[in-house]
This record gives structure tokens, C-alpha cells and sequence, in this order.
């Protein structure tokens, strides 16, 4: 962690971040899937290239997830969050496959303080990830929760 | 796998179906945290009761994968299953503490067959997860894909 702690007032509207990448591997795509999404298509490379998707891709939730893994270690970690309501509107565009580089791009859509509470703040955020071919594999939009500067 | 191939005709709108439950375990919390989701109140279980959540809490993307694996294992390895172009209104309601046993819970909300592909149909869910005192902790709606019966 370096620099200062992020507040809400330090996510303004139209701020846009890269968020870094990721490569995703076909070892850590199987792994992910294993567990919690173990469709043959995310699973068995075998099987996969016999299916709609012709090989193996990975799990939808394993693209979010290195999104959210990206959030913390680019900006969550060193901001005051307090943790999000909810998510809306994710598109699995186009499939991740072994072997692909996602990067990933936070942009700042809306922004307000809480009605309820004086010192937190709403910041709505749409992500977007994009294959090492500029083509947009993933997208979604948010709400997150920050404390307010103090003062 | 027990009984026949489901297809798009057998999720038809109305229909209710109970997916399983899961415990989460604060060591179980803490592993998916620190791989995807690592911020102090979801991997630090004493800084977690410092934290505005005052105590350990499981990461959204994890209540939100189990939902994706109890799926498979209820329903969708056994089904002619092809995705999912998206989700929508993730809602994390009520925070997911360590011990708590999660119930899941699928609905059809919506179905229509593909306007472009005559032999696939989709199917809009809505899936909500209840904690062991009957608190909804997560709702979550999408389309997911299925072939149509042959013939």
C-alpha cells in the first residue's frame, strides 16, 4: 500500500483507472472451475473442444473474480470501502480462453453521498476487461460503498 | 448424474427448485478472500471486528460462486447447458458470517426460445440465498442458455 487512503471524494465522476491484467492459464482455469463451476466446458480441454465453445474457457465467475482481486490490489486496499450493495448488468461477451491477457478498467459513472449516512458515500462504477485482442470479454457495472473525507 | 438430459421446455416459467445448502467456515472464507477478495474484513477475522461489518464476513463473489456450484451439482451438469450471456441485480442483502448455512433457491422468472438459433432456448432465473435464520443474504437474476428438446 502506497499513498494516501482514498476517500469517496477521490472517486469523482468520469475518473477512469487501469486496473492492470491478467493472464488466465489453463491449469488455474480448470482449478477455479473444479471448485465452483465444473461444467466439462471449464473442466476437461477434451471435452471442451467437442462442445459450443470448441476448448476449454473459463468460468464467468473466475473473470469477475480476478476483476475483484485487481479492485483490492489496485485501489480497494488503500481506500476507506466499506464493501458494496451489489453488482448489475455483467455481460460475459466473449469467452476467456487458456493462454489469454485480460486487462481490466475501472470508470467512475455516478457518484453520491449516502441519505442515510452523513459520513459515507456511493460511488457507481462500471468495469470493463478486454482480451489481448482489444476485444471486450467482460462488463459490469456497481455500486460501492466509501466513508467520507473527514473535515 | 441420475435421470434424463433437461432441456429448455423442462425450466418452464413458475418453476421452483430447491438448490442445497452450504456452510461456510471461517477458514473456508479467509482462502477464497485471500486468493480473490483480500480485504481486511474478509481474510483478518480481528480487524474484521474493528470494521463497520464488527466481525468476519464471507466476500460476495464466494456466496455468489457456491450458488454457481450448487447449481451445477443440482441441475446444470445433468442439463444441455450452454452458459450464461450475464447476470443481473446482484444484491448481497445481509453479510454471510463464519458458520452460517446458506440455503440457495432457483425460480424461473422468464423463458423464451433464441431468436437467432431455433434449436437453443433461454431460460431468466432468479436465484435468492437465505441464511439459517431465514434472512435473505444474496439475490441474483440472469439468462442462462439450454438446448431444446430434439424432435
Amino acid at each position: 500500500m502506497t499513498g494516501p487512503l482514498l476517500y469517496w471524494e477521490d472517486f469523482p465522476v468520469g475518473d477512469t483507472m487501469e486496473m492492470g491484467s491478467h493472464t488466465f492459464t489453463e491449469a488455474e482455469i480448470i482449478a477455479f472451475a473444479r471448485q465452483f463451476d465444473p461444467q466439462p466446458f471449464h473442466i476437461d480441454p477434451e471435452a471442451a473442444k467437442n462442445s459450443f465453445f470448441k476448448g476449454l474457457i473459463a468460468s464467468g465467475w473466475h473473470t469477475c473474480a480476478i476483476a475483484m482481486r485487481l479492485m483490492v490490489d489496485k485501489y480497494v486496499a488503500r481506500s476507506a470501502s466499506l464493501g458494496s450493495p451489489g453488482l448489475d448488468n455483467i455481460r460475459w461477451v466473449t469467452p476467456v480462453r487458456a493462454g489469454d491477457t485480460i486487462s481490466y478498467r475501472r470508470t467512475t459513472t455516478a457518484a453520491r453521498p449516502s441519505e442515510s449516512k452523513p459520513d459515507i458515500g456511493l460511488v457507481h462504477s462500471r468495469w470493463e476487461a478486454v482480451n489481448q485482442r482489444g476485444e471486450s470479454v467482460m462488463t459490469m457495472e456497481g455500486w460501492g460503498m466509501f466513508r467520507r473525507r473527514p473535515g
